[in-house]
């Protein structure tokens, strides 16, 4: 993973620069100061760090929209980010450039039942939205396990998934409207707080979701609201293989059936997880599926009775069904410890996330057997089954050298496999710098090129997280047609126009 | 409604363009000839027509790059239509321009029931794909009225909607992922066959969605498909006063319940209708409301419950419940009725389309009556009241001179008034020609500038369905910074970067 070359005469001139901004969001706002940047130098991906030229937390959009249009002018890089949960390094700092942190821009400024809509500013976290309006007995339905501290900005930055999101939807399905800053510090309304609002324009809602602080910066998001279901209940269904767990993934969404959530767990997490639970599993196990079904209670009372059948014809050898709330977090106990149990076996571990076609599942979970060989280095698995969402966690000793690097390399292996597949890079962490240079395996260099077009369009001085999500470094090789001229990407000078 | 002046140079090589597209596509699939040109020139709306320099007929993916990138190399503009059932004039030809049609693009290539997805050509009609997945339980849920003529390929250009899209959603949620033909000629693929796959990549799946063919010409879509619900029952509510009614609506939803489909209908369309259905409504009724719901038997019978008592409370003075399937079809059939009943009402009608927050419904409504009386033309009004979505039928007589241009003033009054109300000029329709002089009531010089950069992204030349969507007659009055050079949209010359 490599970043481009800092620019120097940027670097020299931070106490001017530092000035300027402190102009704009007031002395306390700007950090500058050594100690105080160092939380910042790096994301949920601490093996990637970077010491940003200046941290700047703006209170409001207007600000946010000086300090984009005082960089703009001065060629300032921008990186955009809430809490820095970012798994692919999205959030990863510029020597070079401001590290524009939204978590003053903290508040729920509105939430109208009738529509089912709230707008929340983009430093709000995730659980917040929920919490604001449970007592309407709606939610906020998208649930990324960061979910406590992971900002909404960040969510759409990254288009965050979940467990829930097998049922209803990624973060892109949730959102309504979105009011983003150009890096000229203009300001656009895409969307609206209501349904079909996106219709009738081009969708650059849709487009700016999932662009990775690349395009824009959020400074104010409509979500849709949800009516909490009125009942949960969770179905454990216990396999003797693998494959038998795979193929029962297939089968209960063959019959008609959208679980809430549908998790997988190996043998490896079961054995990491029952010291922490207290509690064995049956020795024939070699995989578990944890199964939510969530609606009426009468609607989750049948689909029940409609999953546990496929189970067994499908091989488990055990079910529990919770009958309580309590029960159903007791059993989903074990999953939601999953990482930090893993964590106890091993020095460090790397998890990666890839998407692949659900019944391409055997298939690739035997390459990750060959690989772990290959690189001898453990794993185990634990993951968003229904979505075909794969999170290898590949465990790995920083203090020996040449660890990472092979569990990096064995994770990236796992990624192409999932490409190969027919499956795609990213499930729900977004490419960041993390899986930037595998891109080139996905996209052909048409897509790449329509891809960087739109970049352009929105940002054609590359100022915003630039090194992020397109393999930058080999653009001039590789994308030949990517013109700079003064300091500038043209792409009216792309010859194939 | 302008359009650009046709370009002459063009015109002249009509037998010269005819000549090369004929050895891309054979003989038999170009059509030049006066009278076989005549039924392609105008879509759904008939008040605007021209006639299209050639139609162009190809069979292939590859034939689509061909023309597209013989029609690029001598700047001839190309129009993208599927059956061109357009309600917006998105599909209205131009006299310089070939008019590409995907008609002989029918098939559908692959149905993979255990991944949920049909891979399927653009010129397939939207009812094809659930015939051909209806054996395996399973269908294509967007129903857009025009579902048995209206194909995919034009459904995703318009993103279109349609009753059940309350509760599944429009176009835009359904598709997985797309194969398209840049201008160029270059293939583009976006997205994939499964869930997540549009993660970790720039969305430009979600951007061509809905694009009214500005940016690309689709040549292969996947869609999702959704299990056929168990039972679906409709409730006919009928209300004292149209107040009443829309204030149901908000109840409903209010309650936590997303019915299947929620649509209205005033008096005027009910007395229309009961010539054809041969059945009164009730003298009292002022609207009437359908709320279909789907799902389990069991959630189904609960959901009919909760409404019923929503509707009472709400004062509905009558309510009907189906019990039986040929019962639902009978309720339904006001509804389906609905169009051609009014249309025997007035030699002619306008219908337009606009959506608003669903609390704005009484207001918007009121407006229009006012609307009617200052343009001393009737109007009836039928719609998806659940989605906000406004459909208002303006009747008026074609042959009456200067009846036209207002019922036209009339429904371009109701759509600013959706937009000031909160609302969009668009539900379903798109914008096309229409709405395009409008686009500038809805959005700031700054969106329709970012939207237009986009566009320029993928299409520099604007050689792809243009004088649609954006208002470009008065781009250099109103968007003064895009610049022409060499006869090519230049936007690296923008002042603002």
């Amino acid at each position: 993973m490599q970043m481009p070359e800092p620019n120097q005469a940027i670097i020299s001139q931070r106490d001017a620069l530092a000035q300027g901004l402190r102009q704009i969001v007031g002395k306390d706002w700007v950090i500058s100061d050594d100690a105080q940047r160092r939380p910042y130098q790096c994301d949920g991906i601490t093996a990637y760090m970077a010491m940003p030229l200046l941290v700047v937390l703006p209170g409001c959009a207007a600000e946010v929209q000086a300090v984009l249009r005082f960089c703009n002018e001065r060629g300032v890089k921008i990186v955009p980010r809430g809490s820095g949960t970012s798994l692919s390094g999205g959030a990863l700092p510029l020597e070079d450039g401001v590290l524009l942190v939204t978590s003053r821009l903290c508040n729920v400024l509105e939430v109208d039942a009738h529509n089912r809509v709230a707008r929340v500013q983009p430093g709000v976290p995730n659980i917040k939205i929920t919490e604001a309006v449970s007592h309407l007995g709606l939610c906020y339905m998208p649930d990324p396990s960061s979910q406590l501290i992971s900002t909404i900005g960040g969510n759409v930055a990254e288009n965050a998934g979940g467990v829930h999101c097998l049922k209803y939807g990624v973060t892109a399905n949730h959102i309504l409207g979105i009011q983003a800053v150009l890096m000229t510090g203009e300001m656009v309304e895409l969307g609206g707080a209501y349904l079909g609002a996106a219709e009738g324009e081009l969708d650059l809602m849709g487009v700016l979701t999932g662009s990775e602080g690349l395009l824009a910066v959020v400074t104010e998001i409509a979500v849709r609201l949800e009516p909490v279901p009125e009942v949960a209940r969770v179905i454990s269904m216990s396999f003797p293989s693998v494959e038998e767990a795979c193929a029962c993934v297939g089968a209960i969404i063959g019959v008609g059936v959208i679980p809430a959530g549908l998790e997988f767990m190996d043998r490896k997490v079961l054995d990491a997880v029952s010291v922490l639970i207290k509690e064995k599993f049956d020795d024939r196990t070699a995989a578990l599926l944890l199964c939510e079904l969530d609606g009426t209670a009468v609607e989750v009372d049948a689909l029940v009775g409609v999953v546990s059948d496929v189970a067994r014809a499908q091989g488990a050898i055990e079910l529990k069904v919770s009958t309580t709330e309590e029960e159903r977090q007791r059993i989903w106990s074990s999953r939601k410890l999953a990482f930090s149990a893993i964590g106890k076996l091993c020095p460090d571990y790397y998890c990666t996330d890839g998407t692949i076609p659900r019944n391409k599942l055997p298939e690739v979970l035997n390459k990750m057997a060959d690989m772990s060989k290959k690189y001898g280095l453990d794993y185990a698995n634990c993951f968003h089954a229904g979505d075909g969402n794969l999170h290898p966690i590949i465990m790995y000793d920083a203090a020996k050298p040449g660890d990472l690097e092979k569990a990096e390399e064995f994770g990236a292996d796992v990624l192409i496999a999932c490409v190969d597949a027919g499956g795609v890079l990213s499930g729900e962490h977004g490419i960041g710098v993390e899986k930037r240079d595998l891109m080139t395996h996905q996209f052909t260099e048409i897509d790449l090129q329509q891809q960087q077009m739109v970049k352009c369009a929105f940002d054609p001085k590359d100022l915003l997280n630039p090194g992020k999500m397109f393999p930058t470094l080999c653009r001039c090789a590789e994308f030949g047609r990517m013109h700079v001229h003064n300091g500038n990407l043209r792409f009216a000078d792309i010859p194939r126009f």
